[in-house]
């Protein structure tokens, strides 16, 4: 049987959809069980129905940062009516809770458009070029409980040029994000891994 | 005429020995006047002066840290009298005082292996592995009163491999290292660059 995906949103998704190329050709052997956004309006979901995925919004408005655990508690209930095997945020604003993340150690994963431990957070490229880099790139790990900490299954590089913007270099950053999320969802699923410390090795 | 290079070692000195083959190899032009070890047992300045070179022992030995700024006039002294234009750090296992970087703005580079920002300080090799980063590299820096924090000059990218140990991650690092501090160091002489911020442009 295809190992099942839940992918969770805020946005356009353009991870989940080169995921869902990347199943579409062959490349990943796995089928998206639920795509999932906290807006109603993220165009991730519009492109979901689109394809005739199982699209599901659940709004975070309404839920206050103390209610982060029962709002978790929905998403949990969602995914595992979906009988989901991996769960992989693409562009998920929102912090997960760290109730929801214990509930599925090594079951989480995702990507940062940096070379992590180099800029976690937001505007990443913003950092980046503020540092002064002359390469970065991105990050799929596993999710733990803290900020883009988790152990690494995959990275890519690439250059930061002398005329960069932020809007330049993350569109440079973004083809190998979609190259390498795929990647390392197959890795993942396939089990050919393990875990000693923070390092991931491929067995 | 040639711009004259200080190098600063405590240890071989490998990178000294890399500018010194680069300028052999008539890839840099330049000429290194002045070798100066904190011990008088560096290897490093035995090479030197194997090869002909100004090699200097200005034992630190005997200066407490309170007594850095002192130490740190002697070597200006040393450097000055030398007439060079550029101090390039290989292997210098000292901190220099805020009063000696302040003295040089601009006129003094490092080489550290990793990309930085990620991984400054000592045992750094170490420190990537256990992070479990699936890339590093090294990185050529000028020198501000912070720890490996400077603008940036140059840097290369170097894979790890799941068999790597400290030491094979370093020798893998340390072939990049000896090609991108010459480069580094001829930018810098060319004065054929700018300095934005963090960000060093080539012009």
């Amino acid at each position: 049987m295809k190992k099942r995906l839940a992918i969770l949103l805020s946005g356009r998704g353009s991870n989940f959809v080169a995921i869902a190329d990347s199943i579409r050709a062959g490349k990943l052997d796995a089928e998206i069980a639920l795509v999932i956004a906290n807006q109603s309006d993220a165009p991730g979901l519009a492109i979901a129905r689109e394809r005739g995925l199982n699209a599901v919004a659940l709004l975070a408005k309404g839920f206050a940062r103390e209610e982060r655990e029962e709002y978790d508690r929905r998403l949990a209930d969602e995914i595992e009516k979906n009988k989901t095997d991996l769960i992989c945020l693409a562009g998920y604003m929102r912090l997960l809770s760290p109730e929801f993340v214990r509930r599925y150690p090594g079951k989480i994963l995702n990507i940062h458009p940096s070379l992590l431990p180099a800029f976690p957070g937001l505007e990443v490229q913003q950092q980046a070029l503020d540092h002064g880099v002359k390469f970065s790139g991105c990050t799929v790990h596993f999710v733990d409980e803290g900020l883009d900490s988790g152990p690494i299954i995959r990275q890519a590089v690439v250059p930061v040029l002398d005329g960069d913007t932020a809007e330049l270099l993350a569109a440079r950053i973004i083809q190998e994000e979609h190259r390498i999320y795929s990647e390392a969802i197959a890795l993942v699923l396939s089990g050919n891994y393990r875990i000693d410390g923070r390092r991931v090795y491929e067995s």
